[in-house]
């Protein structure tokens, strides 16, 4: 790890970012200069200026969004500031455009303050096609997102929706391998954060908002989730849970199991860890129901590493790592969905476009085994199969 | 006009944006992505934590600035809003790629209040190198810039000082065109606006804040300036005056001439338009001093057609025309100065920064004539050449 970590740092240096601005018309002469700035300029904005939605139509927002953070929860690194979760958008710029044909720009805010950055995200909106927010802690994050979905353009946080998408299409075709009924498995979640929660929803087949969820008739879900987070299991009443986990408590655990993770997980079909590293221990898999699915998706290091994992009878694993089987993804997601929003100029992403988005990439894979679960993420049009499945819904 | 508006109406059509995000590096494989994404971004991130200032070395941000307007003040189109400024912001952009090479982003904001603002750029300030400030109306721009000085990062508003060295370059070389001394010239400047008001400050050769002005000591200024508004000359007391007003009338003006601005250009040496169409007239230009000198500025519809103004018996004729000899543009100066802000990583634009910029802009041209004041757009080097001069003084 050290290595890549090195040879990472030497990169970042050499390029001094991963994005550049480039032109898409050259500029030769005065006239040119007279069609691209003044006074040819004044024409499309006078245009614009009688109707808005022409912006579309005559500047880039066309083709362009917005990766948004401020630092709050940059990968497994937490609170480490606007400057550094610079590397991080940029990465995500860089994938939007090789994998999705997206272009978009990294954007960090120096503010923390979910109401500063609602009206943030706000004033900038104009300026772009699409929002992806993108390590914002829980539960902030929660309040932010949902404060933002009547702007006129998506906000979509990709640590919650990117993760429920990937691990809830890896989960279908998991499911299928050791051949047990979707709507009967008992799942534990490890993590109550911006992924936990999310992922819960989807695999319950919920849509949620800040205290409400209820379940989306005719889409299917897992028998059960438990949520486990530092205190133990959410239930229903437990103190120590803010609204967003009292939401979901009231709709999973149906059992009411108390206790710490290690009791939980008794007997579980599946376990999910969207934590930190090392909080799945080989007896915790052991005590699994027979033929389990453990995904351990944190980053870089996983809750279990994958081999422990097999050794204690784990059916199929699968993490984050690039260099294992089964790599489970937030790449395989975001690049589709923009694409989508960008093609189809989606005000919105609703919950059916994710649930779509989910079902595209499960059904990539057409014989699942234990080690091919999920598509690679080099797989050709991906992006381009997830947008379509999302346009189809729209 | 309608032609080239027809035209370029066309080609925003074609290109939907006059620039796009591009990767700087390949990403073939999964070893690329475990560089440039997890796990290997996490390694800068954790460097920059450290160190903020490695944000610099380590992404984009070395070379990349924003362009920001809410859109208050577009070209001569007026209040017309974000969305129709994106245009212009985008404009910007390619002209600065391409003439100074410096990457940036065209960002629009949605409020128009410049607390929030002064807010919004403070909070986007970690993302780049520099903020230009454009197409925001006067007098809000002022303390709008002004609250910005200190963020850490340069907040440049182009309407004011890109205005001022510009005029200000191209009225060193006709001063010497007419052989009058620069000192003794009488100045009128029709417009009270962003520009009229920067531009005046530059020819005083004055520092202003809000409501204080001060000769800087070592650096020319013209005799005197008259500034004239829709309500006629700025004079010390007058009523209708902002505070930037205020501040300029208590420095300018010296024999505290009152009236209309038919009144107050007779017997003028210089006649600068920074207002809108047609607001000089022959007469105007006819009572000025022998072998004077008129900039109309107006765009795309000058205070006074050029030749109007020739017959008039004006001895130096310039306008923002790309069709007519000494068009005097922005574009001469802004490139140059983000090169600089980008090459020496300046942390603020000084007025003797710009004041260089003018120097060096006005000593490219070495035998000025009546047709030649100021160097063409397309001139090699101009932008380097500016940024050298700025850093010198840095």
């Amino acid at each position: 790890m050290n290595d890549i970590y090195d040879e990472a740092l030497k990169l970042h240096k050499k390029y001094q970012g991963k994005i550049k601005i480039e032109p898409t018309t050259p500029l030769k002469n005065k006239h040119d200069l007279s069609l691209f700035y003044t006074p040819g300029v004044a024409q499309p904005s006078r245009e614009i200026a009688k109707n808005k939605s022409l912006s579309y139509d005559l500047t880039w927002r066309d083709r362009t969004v917005a990766v948004i953070s401020d630092g709050s929860a940059v990968l497994g690194l937490g609170n480490i500031g606007p400057e550094a979760a610079i590397p991080v958008m940029e990465g995500k710029s860089l994938l939007l455009k090789e994998f999705g044909g997206v272009d978009s720009v990294p954007i960090v805010m120096n503010t923390q303050d979910p109401a500063e950055i609602i009206k943030f995200v706000t004033y900038i909106a104009p300026s772009f096609a699409g929002i992806n927010l993108e390590d914002i802690s829980a539960p902030r994050c929660f309040q932010i997102e949902e404060a933002l979905q009547n702007i006129g353009i998506p906000v979509f946080h990709d640590d919650q929706h990117g993760t429920a998408i990937v691990i809830s299409a890896a989960l279908r075709n998991a499911t299928k391998v050791v051949n047990k009924p979707y709507d009967s498995l008992k799942v534990v979640v490890v993590g109550a954060g911006a992924a936990g929660l999310a992922t819960t929803r989807m695999l319950l087949g919920l849509n949620c908002s800040a205290d409400v969820c209820y379940r989306m008739p005719g889409h299917s879900a897992v028998g059960d989730v438990i949520v486990v987070d530092k205190n133990g299991a959410l239930y229903s009443g437990r103190e120590h849970q803010n609204i967003y986990k009292q939401a979901i408590a009231g709709v999973s655990n149906k059992n009411r199991k108390i206790g710490t993770l290690q009791y939980v997980v008794k007997g579980a079909d599946v376990l999910i860890g969207l934590s930190g590293p090392n909080i799945i221990t080989k007896d915790m898999v052991s005590s699994l129901a027979k033929d389990a699915i453990v995904f351990a998706m944190a980053n870089p290091s996983p809750e279990i590493m994958p081999q422990d994992a097999l050794d204690a009878d784990a059916k199929v694993v699968a993490s984050g790592r690039s260099d294992l089987p089964n790599q489970i993804n937030n790449v395989l997601a975001f690049p589709g969905i923009f694409r989508a929003v960008i093609k189809g100029r989606l005000k919105v992403i609703t919950q059916e476009m994710k649930i779509a988005a989910a079902d595209a990439l499960a059904n990539m894979i057409k014989k699942p085994t234990a080690t091919n679960i999920i598509p690679d993420v080099f797989t050709p049009n991906l992006a381009e199969t997830i947008s379509q499945a999302i346009l189809k819904v729209k």
